[in-house]
């Protein structure tokens, strides 16, 4: 059955499964010491413009959200986040069972407004209590954020230049980064990101890689004994090479952008397509998913053929449903999707 | 200089500091294993009507609000509480150190409206993507609130009944107990709590004692080894009777209950006298704090001849702020308030 | 270079890689409700003889560790565990991170000793002060343990015995358990470890997989929410496919016990090699891992020209080292090491 | 009925509770900023000889042992201690529950050797898996230690040394600092302790105080918003001046030591009369614990006339059993013991 149901449907780029095989029989050491993560670290270097870029290879996105943060934070702080973001809202915890409190913020789809943190900080260090509170110690936000959405360069500069004010690090969840730097709507490049936050991370899992996540601390700003924090929290593969292969193969020759740059096209498409059948719209993202309301009857109908999401009920008689494109959506499915509507 | 700051300004209730005194001497095992702690217990299960009561002396409420809720939750649990819970506010993420999340529910006056907890849960158990989630495993209250208000034995009533439907422990934080059962205008009594709770704590600290909290499972339902998860928190004295000895006084003759009704004779007393002197209420409670609003000129001048507490800035030029009595205050002490205002 | 450093160096079994690219494009549902996990799942479930069985695929050894022992233990309970248990030692306080003390016991290469077992759980609970001390709330065991070594049915009998006597459930870490089960030394069966364990794993990453071991509740005895717990602790692939085809690779047509198989061959090999050329056995183990003294000059000598792993320091002028071999080793590797020697 | 069970059994020195009582009705301001936590902290600090001290008020042994070194640790960092230590023993795994690993090493008398701490260091720094193992990131002394002994000068300074060396801290537990300090066997002075060590306490529930132990970073050091980090273990009390008039009284007129001494001279009384009856010694202390070995029919005699502690089988014969002194011992106590004998 046709699906657009999320961006990890199929396994991985064949390349990728191509170079896992080419390099399968090679005796490497573990724990990623080997040639393939240095030759992964240096392209996402490149990439980025971050030459002093410290870089951890990691399987998935919750564990490396809780990775970071409890790297990060000291035991008496906690996190700032949208309360939508996908850490307070969809990874059961992870954050808080490593004993940090995440601090929610009102978001409109998906981010957080600059002068709202700062205005979250400003009271906060205001308060006679404070002693007695949480202290915010990181601002995490995703891009592109959990409903597809994309913070501008003007957002992104202001977030970083509060953080930095109060000198809290600022971490940005790229679990789908990839479509995030690929959008046609976008004024965000890489060594902007790079430039701007204190720790990200380029997701692979959802962007063509059997599972994966590249964390990046752009200016050598690991902090120590790092390697020790991911083996703790159970995150460090001891076949290493798994991940240095993938993310090796994903940035030689542009891989990842000319994969992620497909999803978009595919977007595009489709958003197409909806208009074109008189979908409405709950939120028409820059990115690789979109969010259309639907009559709960033809939703019902409709999900006997296709694949897609169910993201909330709107009302008694309407529910939000996401689609999604991914580096492996066919035009032919996008053609099979029109003829279905 | 004058103060209604805080209802934990004074030492304890004289009487307490003279059966400290009285029993000093006596040689008694540790660890609440003595006889004034038995005593207590006995005294507490008689005035809750719950004989079949596990009973545990803690020292304060933090402590007491996470060692219960981390003794009560399993590893993949969420505690639900009003946004304004103390738990949620002002404990510096204690609840979170230990692993769980705080689920926020929007609050009226600090109380949280039944019928929206049901609809958190239901929602909760319909929604596809739980299993990705924090399980709300018990709903957190406190009576009377951060802000003074109770609930009604109706909504206590509801609230129950929407917990045993979900099989989920209610937990009752009472830091001011005895303030909330003394008031005018409950209809709620220690036994209806007993009835409806699955765990409650009877405040000390606030209510006359130098220290401590008396933790109830009503119907003998405490958690295995809890004693040993006391201890696991830095929550066990050595010397038991400290607590005992207090607790035991404070239900000798009713000592608790009329002290507290003391503080609320007071609190009627401040309330007659904020209106006398035309203060705007931002919420009348019907309990031992009081929050007006204050003019910020004003207050700066008011605050150099009695102490209240500063809640909340309302906008750019007014404040909320809290008065509160306590079994101390002393009719003089309104009466001097009248002479200032 | 010749290696035998560990029996991780390759990257995994060619036929799973051949089954991962055959897959590849197939959409599937994500974290582990693809139907490879459910294949591997029967597989698994006939080959221990447990049709009853809870599976889940997790990816590496530690993070399988920590999660299980902390989705079984309650707040107030420890692990038993040999001194040398790879949990105690090499996983960076992995446990203890998740709030459980590790209650380690002496061992003898690498094996607790059931009746020692015994004798710390009756002091235990025969000691007047237990409730200011961690309960063991489990028994861990690694088998084949970090030395090579293998318990005895009657030992793994014994020890099964008394955590039911004591109703302490058995966890039985079995990163490298194909090497165990195909020892020619091992009168253990995958079925025996099924009935006799409360849970245990079959390792992949270090038996031919890219990663991935297999957790087996043998009586559906899961605990509640598991799926959540395994998510929480950030070890749930969203493209939960990468470990279901690996093991349904493994367990078709008894790959997994072939590859073992060969291994264990391999290091027979090993052994006459290393006794041939007048080896002195630090610990000869009936598995996969060889260990032998070297003076530290020959050791420095030979490490220019094969790969080993340091162990430990004997004494000033002796290193212990260790030779694995894998599933990947070829006989002209041991071959060749024969004439370095 | 007689005790010498331990030394908490009575409540207050009397002084302590009359000045509770002369200061009770007087308003103070919570959570430790009062005028008798400030004077304590003042006496503490002259005392001591550190002027700069940052000094905190905490209400028990394990929550001020779990508080201190969750503070003080990092993530990835483990405590190293005695195997007997209070930490790794009698604290319900109140240090593991923050997520810290004890490290713990062989004690001779309840001490750790200098040498062996030394040896254990270099060990771990040149082990070339140490990224796998938890870092030792503090050195956890008692003293007295559990077992009644004490370090000398010149061991503290060389573990002091060792720590200063590796930057580590070193931290002293002196839940029993009195009887250490007032033996008649100890050259180490309450300045020496300020000056050796990076953190230590001087505790008050064992001697004379109803609760409390003061926690002394010497120079200035306490790490970052520690009161808030305090609070998150919920062992901030409401009524801080508990904590400050109990410091306050003891370190007015050395009562703090001239109670100790007392306790030693009555120790002292008590060795000579186990000497005079025969009794033999396990374990002589010079401090207010002795452990003396009973045949175990002559241990239950007793037992119906005196208390004592069981400490641990010797044999299927023989009991170790602890006999302790307190600030609250009368000379008659001891005399109607040597009649029992």
């Amino acid at each position: 059955m046709l699906s657009f149901v999320c961006d990890y449907l199929e396994g991985a780029h064949p390349k990728i499964l191509e170079r896992l095989s080419e390099t399968n029989m090679e005796q490497l050491p573990g724990y990623g010491s080997d040639r393939y993560c240095e030759s992964a670290k240096e392209k996402i270097r490149a990439a980025a413009g971050c030459p002093e870029a410290d870089i951890y290879f990691l399987a998935g996105g919750t564990q490396t959200n809780s990775t970071v943060i409890a790297g990060m934070l000291r035991g008496f702080e906690g996190v700032v986040a949208a309360r939508t973001g996908h850490i307070n809202v969809h990874e059961s915890g992870a954050v808080e069972y490593t004993g940090h409190k995440i601090l929610s913020l009102p978001e409109q789809d998906g981010k957080m407004v600059p002068r709202e943190v700062r205005a979250f900080l400003e009271t906060f260090f205001a308060d006679a209590n404070r002693e007695h509170m949480v202290f915010p110690g990181m601002v995490y936000i995703s891009h592109p954020t959990e409903y597809g959405t994309l913070y501008s360069l003007q957002e992104l500069t202001d977030l970083s230049g509060i953080c930095r004010e109060f000198r809290i690090p600022l971490f940005l969840d790229g679990a789908r980064l990839g479509y995030g730097l690929m959008s046609r709507e976008t004024d965000v490049s890489l060594p902007d990101i790079a430039r701007l936050c204190d720790v990200f991370y380029i997701g692979g899992t959802k962007v063509g890689a059997l599972c994966g996540e590249a964390v990046v601390f752009p200016r050598g700003n690991a902090p120590a004994r790092f390697l020790t924090t991911i083996k703790q929290h159970g995150a460090l593969l001891a076949k290493g090479r798994l991940l240095g292969v993938q993310f090796d193969t994903l940035f030689t020759d542009n891989l990842y952008f000319k994969i992620a740059g497909h999803a978009i096209d595919m977007a595009h498409r489709l958003r197409e397509v909806l208009h074109e059948k008189g979908c409405k719209f709950f939120l028409e993202s820059p990115t690789n998913q979109q969010f259309i309301i639907l009559d709960n009857k033809r939703m019902d109908t409709l999900a006997r053929e296709v694949g897609f999401d169910f993201w909330m009920a709107l009302d008694d008689r309407h529910t939000v449903v996401r689609f999604a494109t991914s580096w492996a959506t066919a035009p032919e499915q996008v053609e099979a999707l029109r003829e279905l509507l």
